[in-house]
């Protein structure tokens, strides 16, 4: 089965899948009898091309490798914007790859609704969407019979919410929490080596873990974005962030890591949703966490998460919660699952 | 959409199964739409009856908590055998939990290929048909277009196989590995308090760790048997028991477990298969971890499993690796992925 598809998006998730499924093509098609052909790509600083025939995704990555637009491909139309290309494009899924913004989810909620309405399965590793309107957009694609495959919100490519959706899907869960983020988790492991929160943030911020403005991570909001998404997909909830109590790293002092090490525990900045009289409870946190605990052991820019369930008792999955390839990697686990599903 | 379900063998993990199925049957229809009819039961020592009509499984329960024959159940045909059963009753799906033989993998084995003969997806817990048969057995439900789900085969419930084969299904593994092994790692775990082995072990055999021979536990064999299913289900293998490396924990002493502790490593029982010069090669031996590997951290009956894939890194998955809810759930996680399959 061959699929169109459509990119919203060419930045690094966009050209991480797009290697991906360069270098993956013979393996996918004989393996899972799954082909694709890329009809379009819009990207709002790096231009669009559209063409119903099919475009060569190596000649894509090298236009953007080399600084040219996309615009400067051959053959195709040019200059359509997300939207209008979404409209024109005849395409069986639309991948939602553009920047996120978790205040207005747009314009990347645009898109999702604009794909659904034309029938297109929408696959998306884009917080913004999910963390705010999950729900509205679920209920829009089960009304169209269509698939939203957001796997890589959370954890990137690990298995997260498929593991909650389907691998546990007959659990209920009764708390779900994780380290969440890898900027914050890799500045606390360092600080466990002595070195104090500033100089480990200026490092981060040297490897690329942590962006110039760091609030983001090390003030609980993008673990935060994820907990409420862990929250609506997984517990059946409708929370919001202003529902959540949030709570960063910045008052961890090096003598509050030094003084946990010395009790044979650690402090871990944790997400975690659970139900609390009847109610979802949705938090991010700084928790001191003994070693026995699953979580505890996880060092450096590692992401894990645990279910705790009525059936399987606690569940961990331990692995990457970011990258190229790895949030590539999110997107072509959701193109399989719409694979297996409507192949049949 | 209702299912009509078989059930050969009705020991622990038949009743933890039909327990769940009677707990959940409310949670299973509204969420995923999910029905069940079971229409008969065939255990070797409890008896067997049939009714296309259906059965009440809390009466099935009832009768066998009791020590009465299934047979004793009002209406139905009675006394038919596994494969009678197979070959005189329609049903959708039949679930294999019979006992485990993992030198010639009967009757289980007869049981899968009667009930794809018959049309009916097969799901099983059963390690014998698995370890020894899987590619017969996949290469038969694939040509009958039926599933043949054996998530519950290696750690129980907790999500190894639909992680492998689905989740990460676009990865491929170098290398595989895991603490499979529940009783061995209890043993190794308390040894670490200083318990000889002698005195671990009869513990072990009261709480039911452990059977009176504990012989396929500690040398090794049960995590074989997940080894060899892990190679030929994730790997692509045709690996066969003589293929594969073996040994257990009984040369490991009170001071090597010591010693290791002093040095900052652990002993455990690690199941591994990886890609060798172009070869799968499946080992069972003790290896001496650092604590920094996820797997060193995994104490007391709890099993965890690592996959080394090229595009995610490492990804962990920890949990329970049996038990009677547990090993149920199993086969409840793939009776749904059946539903998500075949129900559109």
């Amino acid at each position: 089965m061959k699929y169109r598809l459509i990119f919203i998006g060419f930045g690094v998730v966009g050209q991480g899948l797009t290697e991906i499924l360069i270098n993956k093509k013979d393996f996918l098609k004989k393996k899972f009898g799954f082909e694709y052909e890329i009809v379009a790509v819009s990207d709002m600083l790096k231009g669009a091309i559209a063409n119903p025939s099919g475009l060569d995704p190596k000649k894509l990555l090298s236009l953007v490798k080399n600084g040219k637009k996309l615009d400067d491909y051959a053959q195709g139309t040019k200059g359509l914007d997300a939207l209008a290309t979404i409209d024109q494009v005849d395409a069986d899924i639309m991948i939602e790859v553009s920047y996120t913004d978790v205040k207005t989810g747009e314009p990347a909620t645009s898109h999702c609704k604009a794909a659904f309405n034309r029938g297109m399965h929408v696959v998306t590793s884009n917080k913004g969407p999910v963390s705010l309107f999950y729900n509205d957009l679920m209920k829009l694609a089960t009304k169209k019979n269509l698939i939203f495959g957001i796997e890589g919100t959370v954890m990137s490519g690990t298995p997260v919410l498929n593991t909650g959706l389907k691998n546990l899907a007959g659990c209920s869960f009764t708390r779900i929490s994780g380290i969440l983020n890898g900027t914050t988790n890799y500045i606390l492991t360092e600080m466990e080596q002595g070195k104090a929160y500033e100089e480990v943030l200026k490092k981060a911020q040297e490897l690329g873990y942590a962006e110039a403005d760091p609030t983001g991570d090390v003030e609980g909001w993008d673990a935060l974005a994820k907990v409420i998404i862990l929250s609506n997909v997984l517990m059946g909830g409708n929370v919001k962030f202003a529902d959540a109590e949030r709570e960063g790293i910045t008052k961890i002092t090096l003598d509050d890591v030094q003084k946990a090490k010395a009790e044979g525990a650690r402090w871990k900045l944790i997400g975690e949703t659970s139900i609390q009289n009847g109610k979802i409870k949705a938090k991010v946190a700084p928790q001191k966490l003994p070693l026995s605990d699953p979580l505890a052991s996880v060092m450096g820019a590692t992401n894990a998460i645990t279910f705790e369930t009525d059936l399987m008792g606690n569940v961990t999955v331990i692995g990457k919660g970011a990258g190229k390839t790895e949030t590539g990697f999110s997107i072509l686990t959701d193109l399989l699952d719409i694979h297996r599903q409507t192949a049949n």
